[in-house]
């Protein structure tokens, strides 16, 4: 390269109150304004947090080997970093920020490690565990916009574990899903079918990851849950599960998934459901009705937030694309 | 895992408000007080770089596949987290922490990725490279303890690229150090030898941190240095070099490590050391004059500087094994 090509501006003398200064200020001809504010904060908080801790040479070492096996393990159907991204709580609230769900629409949660493209779509009341072994369990709900009115048509990813508490793909010889189907809600809104009572599990621990939560004193297990994945054509993508009331782990949740209102009660069908349904009226049965937010809403609200929250912090920022950036104005 | 062993404090709700408290608290039975701390301080800063960017779902997973390139590319002999920290400033900050300097003593700066330990001993007045296309240069230099007393029989690593900016383990063919030496200080803390004028040259840019810099419109290149790396029993390790005045990237190294204190000029012998290194007169020549620092003083000092830069902060701490960690008394 020419170096009278190098347009940045001149640094020199790097001391540890200035560097973080320098290193903005090298970024600073980033022509993305998006990602140069990123870097802005990224650099910034990287820096503080070194200063704040002191981190010595050996820790950083420490730290820069532990990212380096994180990396190394990951594969097509290992992706340790959501993993670690998910037991610091940055899944979940990079989730709310991006999903923000007015007063009485259902709210979002981590997405976890096993979704698939696999499900296939059931029939209404189809039963998409084969566990002998599980707990049948009748599934009634609806669906409804904000203003109430049913969504019908939307798709529905159900996806839950065995009674072992382990995903179909965690088994070496799986050979097509199960525990995990394709919905499509009705005219009134409605989608039900027969699974399984979800039990709790653990992440997988055997990496890094797991190394990490042992030396933390924390256990690598999630409350029992039943997840759920909603797309309808001008509704906000909603990823959400429903968590059992008093799960042993309900309140010690590995990956930070649990919300008051996802929390379910496990009932029994009553003679209405019963009759409509076709099961003995001491039948287990989880009903929820999602509410769903339209695509409208949700950027505005998004938008909003934004705003709020950086105003608070004394930020000046205008929304581009739908993302902050600096007020330079 | 028995659910009654459970004992980490409950927490339910999570919130974009209340998420990071939350975190902090389920990791806070971590046996290890520095980790905690660091735990602490890390989650902290990266819940509100989140919150300050409101970071998008869709960036966040641009990120994590990133770091998980990053780690894929690292082998025995590429360390790119490494490099990654280099070119955010992070590695110059953490060993300007670790390593302090008093006033009058030769400051440290970035390792690089290209120390290696083929380095073999070359007698006083040896050539360390055999470029026949570099400018030869003879280099002159005395170690001082900060008393002014010379430092004798130190181990000094020295290591710089070739003539075309390529160190000897960058060619795939390259069978035995070349451009690399140690050299011991004599009686009077001396030590030379003859190396060629130092190149600028990019760092590796073919993967994604080379694609970072890129996006962010920065250039690769270092300005020109040779690598110093002092051993001592007694003294604290130093990680050095020195930079050439007046390199086109002198004010805009990709890795941060140019320190005022450590640009020298390019003279000629003159003629007393022509004389006593058998040099023509008009011979490129560098000169220094390293002072290194105990270990007993650097430990008080970067002691010191914790406690003053934590107090500033507004943070109680305690320093133990040298490093801080929360005073909750």
């Amino acid at each position: 390269m020419d170096p009278s090509l190098v347009k940045i501006p001149a640094m020199k003398d790097l001391t540890i109150d200035n560097i973080t200064e320098n290193v903005i200020r090298i970024n600073s001809l980033c022509p993305d304004e998006r990602m140069k504010y990123i870097l802005e904060r990224l650099v910034t908080h990287l820096h503080d947090f070194a200063r704040e801790t002191r981190l010595s040479t050996e820790e950083w070492m420490t730290g820069l080997r532990f990212l380096t096996e994180v990396g190394k393990i990951c594969t097509d159907v290992r992706q340790e970093f959501i993993l670690l991204s998910d037991i610091l709580g940055l899944s979940l609230l990079v989730d709310s920020i991006d999903h923000p769900k007015p007063a009485g629409s259902t709210e979002g949660t981590v997405l976890g490690p096993f979704h698939t493209h696999e499900a296939e779509e059931l029939a209404p009341g189809a039963a998409m565990s084969h566990d002998p072994n599980g707990q049948p369990l009748l599934v009634v709900c609806t669906i409804k916009d904000t203003a109430g009115h049913p969504v019908s048509d939307a798709k529905i990813d159900i996806w839950e574990t065995d009674s072992t508490g382990h995903y179909d793909v965690q088994y070496p010889d799986h050979d097509g899903p199960d525990g995990r189907c394709i919905m499509r809600s009705d005219a009134d809104g409605v989608f039900w079918f027969h699974a399984i009572t979800p039990v709790p599990y653990p992440i997988p621990h055997d990496g890094p990851v797991g190394k990490l939560l042992k030396l933390l004193g924390r256990h690598p297990y999630r409350p029992s849950h039943m997840h759920f994945m909603f797309e309808k054509e001008g509704f906000d993508h909603l990823i959400t599960a429903l968590y059992l009331r008093n799960d042993p782990y309900e309140t010690s949740d590995a990956v930070f998934g649990v919300k008051d209102s996802l929390v379910v009660d496990i009932g029994t069908a009553g003679p209405e459901l019963a009759a409509k349904y076709n099961v003995p009226e001491d039948h287990a049965c989880l009903t929820y009705d999602f509410v769903l937010v339209s695509d409208e809403e949700t950027s505005a609200l998004r938008a909003r937030n934004s705003k709020e929250a950086l105003d608070r912090l004394g930020r000046k920022v205008r929304i581009v694309n739908g993302l902050p950036v600096p007020d330079l104005d």
